[in-house]
């Protein structure tokens, strides 16, 4: 870490491209000093934190590039609890350019993506888990996934799993101080509440664990590929769906030849729409790789519309389909669509023998809507979003989550057959360290690498 | 006008597109109180201007859409003279967008495009002319063409016209006092000084309407054609300007059928560089209509760096194609190519009837910094750029220059003829408008709508 995390980073913080305003963020001990040395107008040093002043930026010639807006935070109360300035100016890529050139030019280094955010982490300002938060936050492009991430930025499970560390290193402290006086048999931790701590401890973080289905939906969206044999409706149902013309919707079988991916928001989860070719024996090469390619899609989906014609399949041949698509039936939708064409309910008791079919008729728009929830029952497993449980959506923390159970439940195991003191000891100890991976109370420079690259840069 | 200004208006101000940090302005007497309604931290009130305060914006369910910084600027001190707020969040489409409509739900108007800078104009803070360079400003991707933005922003030759039109204004008053004492042949303006005046008058913007030719070439660049005979070397030129691999370069005649722009900036001057097809008869249909859009280029071209083997043509070839390109000589740069080739001196002495001719060899690299000197020298007509003098790059002005100074030739020609008092004071009140649309004195709607449509929304 050494003095790379003195130095005063330099970076543009609002997006590429043109816009009527752009910002430059610098950061560091001596970021004011390194703003004035181009900045004319007045003394920075002297005006009050969390003020604002006008002025121009000069280049090493003192050639105007622009007049700005400079914004100052004091350490610690700035984003990064260092001293911050930002810099605002006209949203030109030019001028933007020109202003970090300069700045660099005077002693500031460009910052890595998410620099800011990584030392708003090193100086405490929020915990490991809460930083990743923010970048999922700036990615967020649906309410679900906003407002998770914004729960976990502002603060989220850290408090739970700070808890449960807290309490768990107090019995780690007695068990280990038994260690030093071993030979006197003393239980200082006495193992009854040690235990039904640790169960109660698997208990929180197992439910967190299964979260991360809810988690994984909401930040990641669901995978959700409509097949079906040709002319059965995929292509009049996707429009239907997405209100638009969006494939090329014709009567002649066998037209969707390309996968077609379109993102649908249902109560602010994202289904990402993909039509596929019909599921049928292939009359050309051509079509034959199209065929191909929707059972790929079909097996990688989350949710499986399976869509028929009512008035021209049979019970049988849906359940041959089924068959062949091979897929867990809680995550396929069974639609028997055409219900507006002649003898639609004699048509729908053809197919009573299956399991909960919803039956629509895409072109006029019936049961669209009972679809739809359907879809967010499916996504969400029958329950609705509850933000006030603790909802895991980042990856790493399950890895960590996992890792942890498997140590606490082999501290069970050592409780209940009377192991030794030092396993036990070192059980919990790796719990604990894999539980502070989360918050990062333990970090290593690969693991903070690893999270801050995926940041924009200037966050 | 009315009402409309009186809105309080709400906009993006930061490029589309995912980012560190998004900004989002509000002007109008009530932005305060706008922004208040959603925002949850501090009272806003209470705070003195230029001061930036940490809070929550809500929506309409009390949700937090997001934590941010929230500036204040105080009429008239604020780039408007409106009351101002400017809301610091992250860089999230979503965040913007949920901000946004949350002010807009509370009272506030989406912003028309420059509706900000077009307020900063009604209410003084700069003139017409001023505000116009904002936009150059925000567009100018080249140090020239930034430079003259910012000097015209800061003001620029809106001095020398405002100046100029408070001392015809003084004439055209005594001219018009005349008239009210018309019967007793009084002479309040003596018409030696008027003359002298107006004389000079039409100098200044004579020699503004000259500056154009070079404010155009720094405001929008400089369209340069590069053509000649198939395999003349016309791409490798192209690559080695560029410095890259960015046409395809073959020994094959005829590789070249698309015509390609690249921009090649030298001295701070945009060379809009186009490279062609070869100058031959066509072999094939396809090849045919390569060849009829060089011609087409060729004309539409301010600059021709007409290229040539000196290997395997004659003085009377090049001249030939001269005559079939039929542009002036001025705009036309002749490049003796591959003098790195056998015989080279000999082969240059061949063209030595030909005017300034260049021998170079693009393949390497010899006397390209002195064809580029000569391209520099041709754009800027052979002065170097003088920032003292002012100069215009705005048709609009322009034209308005052009309109002033036929009204004040025609004041000249009465003065002369010695013509009735009341044409001479029509005419100068004529020069007086065209005069007052560049600085903005004079306006309509329909002038401020045709110049702040092209803004970016939230300038």
């Amino acid at each position: 870490m050494s003095n790379h995390h003195q130095d005063t980073i330099v970076a543009i913080a609002t997006p590429a491209g043109i816009g009527a305003i752009g910002m430059i963020r610098v950061s560091g001990s001596k970021a004011i000093d390194l703003v004035q040395s181009c900045f004319k107008g007045k003394k920075l040093r002297a005006q009050k934190p969390n003020t604002i002043h006008f002025g121009q930026i000069l280049d090493q010639d003192q050639h105007i590039i622009d007049e700005v807006l400079v914004s100052l935070f004091h350490a610690p109360r700035s984003y990064t609890r260092e001293n911050l300035v930002e810099i605002s100016c006209h949203g030109s890529p030019y001028i933007l350019q020109k202003i970090c050139e300069t700045l660099i030019h005077n002693g500031g280094r460009p910052a890595e993506p998410g620099e800011f955010t990584l030392r708003a982490f090193l100086n405490g300002q929020l915990d490991l888990s809460q930083a990743e938060a923010v970048a999922d936050l700036i990615q967020a492009q649906n309410k679900s996934s906003h407002d998770l991430a914004m729960q976990q930025m502002r603060g989220g499970y850290s408090n739970i799993l700070q808890n449960l560390r807290v309490r768990l290193i107090e019995f780690a402290s007695l068990v280990e101080l038994e260690l030093d006086f071993a030979e006197e048999d003393v239980e200082f931790a006495k193992r009854d509440d040690l235990s039904r701590f640790i169960i109660q401890m698997i208990d929180v973080i197992q439910s967190m664990i299964q979260s991360f289905e809810i988690g994984n939906v909401i930040k990641n969206g669901i995978q959700t590929v409509i097949a079906g044999r040709p002319n059965a409706g995929k292509s009049t149902l996707l429009n239907k769906l997405l209100n638009e013309e969006r494939a090329i919707v014709s009567s002649v079988p066998g037209t969707t030849r390309d996968t077609i991916e379109e993102a649908l928001i249902l109560e602010g989860i994202e289904f990402k729409l993909i039509d596929t070719a019909g599921i049928r024996e292939a009359q050309d090469e051509i079509e034959n790789m199209g065929i191909l390619k929707t059972f790929e899609k079909i097996h990688s989906a989350t949710l499986l519309l399976y869509i028929f014609d009512i008035q021209n399949m049979s019970a049988q041949e849906v359940l041959d389909d089924l068959k062949n698509i091979s897929l867990n039936s809680d995550s396929i939708i069974l639609i028997g669509n055409k219900t507006d064409g002649p003898n639609a309910l004699m048509n729908q008791s053809k197919f009573e023998t299956l399991d909960s079919c919803i039956f629509i008729s895409a072109a006029t728009n019936i049961n669209l809507d009972k679809l739809k929830q359907q879809m967010v029952h499916r996504a969400l497993h029958g329950a609705p979003i509850n933000f006030s449980n603790p909802i895991v959506s980042n990856i790493r923390h399950i890895e960590a989550l996992n890792l942890t159970k498997r140590s606490l439940q082999q501290v069970i195991s050592n409780l209940q057959s009377g192991i030794s003191n030092e396993l036990t000891a070192q059980d919990i100890r790796t719990a604990l360290y894999h539980l502070g991976t989360i918050t990062g109370q333990i970090s290593s420079e690969d693991l903070l690498d690893s999270i801050f690259r995926n940041f924009c840069i200037g966050k």
